[in-house]
């Protein structure tokens, strides 16, 4: 894959966010990783580069209520090397799609050779596991995980911890090309490998280019969702606030497509339903901590305590063409974001009364109310994993691994 | 690339027709090729074997009046050690579209290191090197190459023969996902890999899975266009008069997305129009002689003159996305396949009666009247590449050649 180069970053105390990149060629061919120093204003990461990340790499497909088709579709676009988490909260009656689900995957796994595991959300077993390790906040008040993206998110990552991959990216699985969730996955490695090939933290955030939508009988290709453009300006707003200069450089709030470091997610809390993304951003502006205090907060100290987390942002070339769930719906809960900002301890009270008066303006707020708080999970290292894993193989209902008899070309690394 | 398998084949004289093999994995892992004993019903294709094929194709474009954004989005698709060959009937007037279509393809080109080759139908000098060559049926009165898909596939095969390329392959520019183009690129690297590597002709032809339209407000995805379906059965029903056998192997008469050897596409005579793909395959199956003789005609005589042509069809992932020009003409003309197996000197008359009495019915005829001769030009390999090259250099005034300065990892090898 080759992308634009991006030498413009900006930093925020040990957060280095990077401009965005776009892709330029999907395949770069076999040549090795281009020098950054290449004069021609791209850099091309190499085929092996590529592996190195993606063998060590889980990518968590979040699932729910999909067509059988566009599962088994996302699953054929997943780099082979990758190692397959399928979380879905599907509907399990009338008809159990879980069950279907996981006959399409185990049917690719046995096709391919891949290795992959699959879990219901709402599996009784996970949610005493969880319970157990240290992350009974995920809960409801029946004892089984909560519904919500970030819940999802939050299982998948503690497989793919489990399972010992050094790399984790997320996909949804209600993706009509498999080319783009191919796209996503090599963006992922390329910019993790840019990003140091694993040594320090890093994060790798997809902007998809465009997004086709029916309107009159034709296809329209929109560039960013009002949501996401709003999102983008407000966390934008919150690094002028945090250096001083204005700024566009946040493109990627609602990033559903991302990955990151195993070793940055374990330290990440992560927020619940549609939250989860932006969140991320904000937790680590908040200095990777959550306390109510800020003079540990990043943005300008001189104190050098944390390698840098680089974020990079990368623009991807395929259309983003998915589901249609309703999107005003939607795009009101991925909103969430302007919550959590508005209730983090980094945001000065001049920011928190416009941007309360802007949603109250927008009919997302009544006036004199305040926006709730959204759901705030524990951090990855702080669940026990070997209790997580070892409640998990006792009680688990749902789970399903598929181990397949190495074939002469099985790469994965990462299941032990 | 992982495809499904294909043990099964029919057999017509020297043409060997495959089963449909769906993609399985579109990225397959940094492993070897597997071996065709695999059982688990699948087979890779490692990444050195399409490399091997990628490095020696061309690939070549063909553009009329798409948005500049979307060639450049074809672009980014074509694996990098690909050859690209665009061909541009784009209007000139009364804005130089063909003139923006370079200014893109040399950026992308400067961006990428990548070799390429655009020229304009239209291009006097190339009409003239034609005539030279010996391919003045190309020509129309005015002296200038005729429209048609067949004319601008002509041309960009003689490019990527004088390129000394042994692999083409054949793209339309209208494509919205590029992801998709990838895809197709790499089903021709695999197909060709399997049918042997060079030894010996062969022929990928691709099927695509889904089409989709918007309809309602709504996407639906249709498995295949209606004309592409009628030309199918016909050409299946020749099949069957040919050996006996009801058959429903061929799956991509009018397929647009094909690549083969140089050394089948030189020996090839191309139908002009949107017949020019269907007819691929009619003149493989008179046996590679467009005489009026049937007497050396394939289907089932003991005579052993030719090897074997391979003909592999595969079924990709990625939906079928692109410039919607209005489908009832397109159609109507793609069509013109049924005009070729009329006029075949290997259809009964039985069946060609059959065959004007449906058309009548489905107006495409009136009543009594004859389906009209497509135009059918010249061979490559009757062509004089050299005249051609020589007189190309000298006249043309459209053809860019970027010949970038070879970057660490270039890779093409076929620019001579």
């Amino acid at each position: 894959m080759r992308l634009s180069s991006s030498p413009r970053f900006e930093q925020f105390g040990s957060v280095r966010i990077h401009q965005v990149q776009r892709v330029v060629e999907l395949d770069a061919g076999r040549g090795r990783t281009s020098s950054s120093s290449s004069s021609c204003g791209t850099v091309a990461v190499g085929r092996h580069d590529l592996s190195a990340v993606e063998s060590r790499m889980a990518v968590v497909v979040l699932c729910m209520n999909e067509q059988s088709h566009t599962v088994e579709s996302v699953l054929s676009g997943i780099p082979h090397d990758c190692f397959v988490v399928l979380v879905s909260n599907t509907r399990r009656a009338p008809s159990d799609g879980y069950e279907a689900e996981v006959a399409h995957l185990l049917r690719h796994c046995a096709d391919t050779g891949r290795r992959a595991v699959a879990i219901h959300q709402k599996d009784a077993g996970a949610a005493r596991a969880l319970r157990e390790a240290g992350a009974g906040q995920l809960l409801d008040p029946d004892g089984l995980v909560r519904d919500g993206k970030g819940e999802a998110m939050f299982v998948g990552l503690a497989l793919a911890a489990w399972a010992g991959c050094e790399y984790v990216g997320f996909v949804d699985a209600d993706n009509y090309v498999p080319g783009a969730v191919l796209e996503y996955c090599k963006a992922f490695a390329a910019g993790l490998h840019l990003a140091g090939g694993g040594a320090g933290d890093a994060m790798v955030r997809v902007a998809w280019g465009s997004k086709p939508k029916a309107r009159g009988g034709r296809l329209l290709f929109d560039r960013r969702g009002r949501c996401s453009r709003v999102v983008n300006e407000w966390l934008n707003r919150l690094l002028q606030e945090l250096s001083g200069y204005g700024t566009e450089c946040i493109a990627t709030g609602n990033a559903g497509e991302h990955a990151m470091t195993m070793s940055l997610a374990k330290k990440l809390r992560l927020a619940g339903g549609f939250a989860v993304e932006p969140f991320e951003l904000i937790y680590l502006l908040q200095g990777l901590e959550d306390g109510p205090t800020t003079d540990k907060a990043v943005g300008g100290g001189g104190e050098a305590r944390l390698a840098p987390v680089h974020i990079r942002q990368i623009e991807t070339r395929n259309p983003h063409l998915h589901d249609d769930k309703g999107d005003d719906h939607v795009s009101g809960m991925r909103c969430q974001a302007l919550n959590m900002l508005y209730h983090s301890h980094i945001t000065p009270p001049s920011m928190k009364t416009a941007l309360r008066e802007w949603m109250v303006a927008e009919k997302m707020l009544e006036a004199g109310e305040e926006p709730p708080r959204e759901r705030v999970y524990p951090a990855m290292e702080d669940v026990d994993l070997e209790v997580l894993s070892r409640v998990l193989s006792e009680a688990s209902e749902t789970m399903v691994v598929s181990v397949q008899p190495p074939l002469p070309h099985e790469g994965c690394c990462c299941w032990s």
